[in-house]
C-alpha cells in the first residue's frame, strides 16, 4: 500500500507512492484544505490544471453542514463534490476544541457546541469513524485531543494515554478496512519520551500512515523540529504526516526529516489577505512597487495564473476587492507548493535533497529580507 | 461591419454579426459585466467555456483604478485582463453619475467626486474618448447624461440636447475610427418626440451603432416597452443596444422588439446573493427543499456548472458562505443567458421567433409563481 521509490542519500528525504480507493498518491505530497468540502476560492478545474493529487476535508464542518447523512445520500464526498481524486478527512478532534466556545473532554470522548448555532454535540471515537465512512474518504483520521502549546504534566500524560485508547476504540471499530485507511495520531506535547512512547503504542495497534498532531501550534521552531526528528527516524516504513504545516521552508526542512504529507489552509488563507509566494520570498500585492509591474507573479512559475496574468493586474484586482484575487492567488500559492513537492521527489531520486532544499532555503530567505511582508 | 444575416418574419427580431477588431459579435447578444476588468468570481476559462463574444467594462471604475495609463502600458485592457475577445467600455457618464455622493453637470462635462476616496474628477466628452483609446475597447461609448425616471420639462430638453451636443464632439474627437467602434446613445427621458428627435440627430451625426440609455432604471415595464417601440422600427440596420437589461423575461422581449445587444450586472449579481435562473423561474438555492436534491440546477441546461454540481451541494455552497458558490453561481446565470440568446437566434433563423419567445414566457412566469424567490 506504501511503496518507497527511492531514500536520499544525505537525508531521511524518500519517495513514495500510497495507493488509496481513489488512486495512487505520490509523495512527499500537498494536500489543498477544503474545509467545507471545497477548496476556499477554487473550483475543481484548477486543482487539476495544478496537479492536485489529494485534499483534505474536515469532519467537523461537513458533520454541521450539511450533515454526513446529505453527503452519504449523494454517494459520499467524492462524488458531492465532483473530486474523482483521493481526500483525506480529519478527525474534527482538533476543530472542535479550537471553533467551539464550549467543549469539555470526557472519558468517551469530546462534548463541544456548535460554532455555526450554539448546538450541543459529543463526538466518540465511534461516532468520528461512522461519519467518515458516511463520507467515503480514501483517509481517515481517529478522534484524538489536541494538547495546546505548553500543556504538561500528569495532563499532558492523560490526554495521550486517552488519544492512544481512542485510537485503539477507532481501530476496532472501522468497518471497511480495503476501501478506507486510517492513519494513527501521535500526540504527546513537547515531552520526546510522551511522543516515543505513544507512537510505539499506535505501531503496536497497527494503522496505514502516522500523523503527528499538536505541531505548528505555536510552538517555537526548535521545538517543533526537534520532536519531528525524534520521531521520524523510527517511521521509515509508513507515511509520516504533520498536520497543519503550509510555510514552504518548514516544508522543504521537514521533508528532509522524513515528513511525506502536508496539509495547511495557509496558502489559500494567505492568498485571500494578499499575499503570494515566489522563489524569492513572499510578497504583498497591493504594494505600489508592483502598480506597473507586467511581469508575472513568479517568472519561474509555470502556474496558469503566471502564465497569463501579471502582478500589475493582480495588484488591481486585490486594490478593487475583487473575487478573482482570491481565485488566481489561490491557485498560484497552492501550485507553489504542490511545485516544491515535485522538484523535493526529482532532487530525493537523484540523491541532492540537501543540496536542493539548501539553494531552495537561501534564495527563499534572502529574498523574504528584501520583500514587503 | 455591421451585417444582418436574417430577420424573423412575425417580429422584429433579427439575426447579425458585428465585425470589431478583436472579432465578430452574433447577436442577439449578452455581454457579462467586468466592471473593474473582471466579470465578478468569474475566471476568463469560464467566460470561453460558457461562448461568452464580448464582455463590458466601465471606464469610470478603471479610470480610477488602476487608472488609463497602467492599461495603456500594459499593452491595452485586453492585454491586461487576459481577454482576447471583444470589449465594449460605456462612458463612464452613468457611474459618475450614480456613485458619487457629489456630482454636477456643467456645460463641458461631468463634475464628480471618486466613491473611492472622494478625490474631484471631471469628465469632458474629449477625456472619456482618450481614456477609452487608452484601454483600446472595441466598442466605445460617448459621454452623455442620463435622466433619472421622471425628468422632465426644460430640464429633460435641455439634458437631452446636451448628450446630443457631446455625442457630436466625441466623434469629432476620435481618433482611431478603423480600430474601435463608437456608439451613439439615445436620451429623452419618458418623452417619446424627445427620443425620437434624439436618434435623429444622433443617425445625422452617424454611429456605428446606437444604444438606448437611462431605460430599465426604475420604470414601470410598460413604459420600457413603450420607449423601445417608439424607437426600434426606426433603427433596423445598425445595432441596437439596450443598457443594463438582465431579466430574461425583458431580454426575450426586447430581442422580438428588435434590440441586438444587452448587458447587465443582474446574473452575477443575483447569483453571488443565491439566486439562480431555470427555465422554470429563478429559485433561491438556500431553500431547504433542495437540501437532498441532488439533479442540477436546471435539468435543461449544458453549462458545466450543471453537468458537475447539484443543488444540494450548491445549497451546501451558499450556507457556508463559501466563494465557490459565486463562482458557480454566476457562471451558471451568465451562462443560461448566453444560451438563450443563442435560442433567440436559432428561433429567428427558422422564423419562429414568437413562438419561441411566448413558449419561453409562459414556462418561465408559470414557474416562477410556484418558486420561492
Amino acid at each position: 500500500m506504501f511503496n518507497v521509490l527511492s531514500r536520499d542519500a544525505g537525508s531521511l528525504a524518500k519517495t513514495a507512492s500510497l495507493e488509496t480507493a481513489h488512486g495512487k498518491i505520490q509523495t512527499p505530497v500537498f494536500m489543498p484544505v477544503g474545509t467545507a468540502g471545497t477548496v476556499k476560492a477554487v473550483p475543481a478545474d484548477y486543482l487539476h490544471k495544478i496537479a492536485t493529487e489529494i485534499i483534505l476535508s474536515n469532519t467537523y464542518h461537513l458533520y454541521l453542514q450539511p450533515g454526513p447523512e446529505v453527503i452519504k445520500e449523494a454517494g459520499g464526498l467524492h462524488s458531492f463534490i465532483n473530486w474523482n481524486k483521493p481526500i483525506l478527512t480529519d478527525s474534527g478532534g482538533f476543530q472542535a476544541f479550537s471553533l467551539s466556545r464550549i467543549k469539555k473532554i470526557q472519558p468517551n470522548g469530546i462534548e463541544f457546541q456548535s460554532f455555526k448555532d450554539g448546538s450541543k454535540h459529543f463526538f466518540t471515537p465511534e461516532k468520528v469513524i461512522d461519519i467518515q465512512e458516511k463520507l467515503g474518504s480514501d483517509i481517515m483520521m481517529p478522534l484524538d485531543i489536541c494538547t495546546p502549546f505548553g500543556t504538561r504534566g500528569k495532563e499532558l500524560e492523560d490526554y495521550t494515554l486517552k488519544t492512544i485508547e481512542w485510537a485503539n476504540r477507532s481501530k476496532i471499530h472501522q468497518q471497511n478496512d480495503a476501501r478506507q485507511l486510517l492513519f494513527g495520531i501521535v500526540q504527546g506535547g513537547n515531552n520526546l519520551n510522551l511522543r516515543k512512547n505513544c507512537l510505539d503504542a499506535l505501531k503496536e495497534i497497527g494503522f496505514h500512515g502516522y500523523a503527528i498532531g499538536s505541531l505548528s501550534v505555536g510552538e517555537p521552531d526548535e521545538v517543533y523540529y526537534e520532536i519531528l526528528e525524534s520521531l521520524s527516524s523510527h517511521m521509515q516504513d509508513a507515511p509520516l504526516y504533520v498536520m497543519g504545516v503550509g510555510d514552504p521552508e518548514k516544508i522543504i526542512r521537514s521533508i528532509g526529516l522524513g515528513v511525506d504529507m502536508f496539509d495547511c489552509v495557509l496558502p489559500t488563507r494567505i492568498a485571500r489577505n494578499r499575499s503570494l509566494f515566489t522563489f524569492d520570498g513572499k510578497i504583498t500585492l497591493t504594494n505600489a512597487r508592483f502598480e506597473k509591474d507586467f511581469g508575472p507573479i513568479d517568472p519561474e512559475c509555470q502556474c496558469p495564473v503566471c502564465k497569463h496574468y501579471s502582478r500589475a493586474y493582480m495588484r488591481h484586482l486585490y486594490k478593487s476587492g475583487e473575487i478573482l484575487a482570491s481565485i488566481l492567488g489561490s491557485v498560484h500559492n497552492l501550485s507553489f507548493l504542490i511545485h516544491l513537492t515535485h522538484e523535493s521527489r526529482k532532487a530525493i531520486q537523484e540523491h541532492r535533497y540537501l543540496e536542493f532544499a539548501n539553494q531552495f532555503l537561501y534564495r527563499y530567505q534572502q529574498g523574504g529580507n528584501h520583500a514587503d511582508t
